[in-house]
């Protein structure tokens, strides 16, 4: 039985382990410092399908396939899977998954998805709602682009605050495992707002969620930076990491040295033009479940936090002249 | 701690229970058959705010307010809030739940949404996760109806198939506590897609995930229609109800007798004009938290299952010409 510490600190009791996990990625991706973690891509940006929305779909499902696959369980033995993404109605999920015959419980984080899905799954397993579950998403430069910003063949200019959508998707399997890294600690986040309304602003936006949920879990654990490997962020980007650390700091945590934020990881900003960084719930989702839990597999990392960001925003919020509120869930991962 | 039987049902153990609900709805629905049921309405479409969308935040936050002061709690007592509605990335439920300062765990489940977040907050209060969680949802007729299909001003005309998307909004408060209705089961759906592609006929495209829902928890429990006071659906309207009824006999159940559609029972389709019935997340919604816990107030249920039903497509799966993906949670609530 899981209990509840400090303000909002979930300890499980039954060590709800990443028995498996799967990425996959777009060209560009793969193209980036990180090309040699990824179980998968396609050159294809439409990875065979129709269309650009379809490629997202065929993402969650190829990631999914790949995590279980590694941990030799099939769909029947999923109790329930927690899946979303950016698309409208997150139909990338829907479609995606909707001939798996899995159990589905739709969720919506904006890019703070993998964590929120993750934690959703922990609780699950922990719990024994289910004995394994699992979280998915994904994200798609194209799609997004499309549904957030303007068509592409607008070919249209971006401030350098902006941040470029990760064509990817990242799954993990969730079930009790005693030789795997698993989830120890987890922070639902609050919605914290202070009224950025840039839409090509989005890591200041999310910042001050993250500080919020990260300085909220120290102080409910009584720990800090120098208690883990390792302090993931989803994609503030440049800005918004810059950002976070002035904000962690006023409150008395230097995150500086164990800090990386996984949209500025997944590519390289010198020479891949993506201006502030990489974005999108495939960002985090897929650095998640390649980079990292490569790092757990090699002994590297024994104990890490990692927070998915989100905006809240939609095209029609920003239209109606609303700010962007942002969100930040926490997982605290142990081996 | 809470089991799994079957295939895919959940009995928990600590009785998580209706501690508070609240509900608001439209003037068109105050002018319907439940008019006596609901806690507060508005004449103003839009509930004083500038657009369709801000006052489907607006129902959001009243409902959950309306919930907290029935049972006398305030929303710092709230660890953990799942939220969802059918607007682009559930900006009803981000904007209206912001200021709050709740732990807030996004959920997409379309007009499944209120049976998904009584799930997930159930779950997490049954396994210590949280002390008292919450479940709210939403739609807006204006604002749907602008986002999947005409701007109002065209005055479209719909066909007998179509359902009216019900403005109202609805909220659960879940704790412990011994004297009130409590979620005894739950199941979450499966996707199920027969193929039907009329974004006009939704009922017939959720009915197959309904029917799949409802017989596999019959099955999971050994129990069938004659062992409960009621058996609720969402919003399948009249076309959907039918082909329900079709679905269950074929696997020999007569659920006639038992059930009702809360997308019948919130309009009177003589006079209002609904074509097929009511529809929307917050259709199910505003018929749970009112008249269905009413009647557990006053003793006449004692033990039903409520079933939101909910069709996965957004504008751009109907424009690319896919079919209309289905799905159906399912909670067994008892007194």
């Amino acid at each position: 039985m899981a209990i509840k510490i400090g303000k909002s600190t979930i300890i499980f009791n039954k060590k709800p382990a990443v028995a498996g996990y799967g990425s996959v990625v777009g060209k560009k991706e793969m193209e980036g410092p990180l090309s040699a973690e990824f179980d998968s891509y396609d050159t294809d940006i439409r990875f065979g399908e129709e269309s650009f929305e379809k490629a997202e779909s065929r993402m969650q499902k190829i990631a999914v396939e790949t995590a279980l696959r590694k941990c030799q369980k099939s769909e029947s033995d999923i109790d329930v899977i927690f899946a979303g993404d950016l698309l409208n109605q997150c139909v990338g999920s829907s479609f995606g998954l909707r001939g798996m015959g899995i159990p589905f419980a739709g969720i919506y984080g904006a890019c703070s998805t993998m964590t929120l899905g993750l934690i959703l799954a922990s609780i699950c397993v922990d719990c024994g709602v289910a004995d394994c579950a699992a979280a998915v998403t994904s994200s798609h430069f194209c799609s997004a682009e499309r549904q957030y910003r303007y068509p592409l063949e607008y070919g249209s200019v971006r401030p350098q605050s902006a941040q470029w959508t990760v064509t990817g998707s990242g799954a993990s399997i969730i079930s009790c495992c005693s030789d795997k890294p698993y989830i120890d600690k987890a922070t639902f986040g609050k919605i914290v707002d202070l009224g950025v309304k840039d839409a090509n602003n989005m890591g200041a936006a999310m910042a001050p969620s993250a500080a919020s949920t990260l300085v909220g879990f120290f102080e409910d654990t009584s720990t800090g930076p120098d208690d883990y490997d390792g302090i993931f962020t989803g994609d503030l980007g440049r800005v918004g990491t810059d950002l976070l650390y002035i904000l962690t700091e006023q409150n008395g945590f230097n995150i500086r040295e164990k800090h990386q934020d996984c949209g500025l990881i997944i590519f390289d900003r010198k020479s891949q033009d993506v201006h502030s960084g990489g974005s999108g719930c495939g960002c985090s989702a897929s650095v998640l479940n390649s980079y990292i839990f490569h790092r757990f597999e090699s002994g590297a990392f024994r104990n890490i936090l990692f927070m998915s960001t989100g905006a809240l925003l939609s095209p029609t919020s920003t239209m109606q002249g609303e700010s962007i509120p942002g969100i930040t869930h926490l997982v605290n991962i142990k081996t």
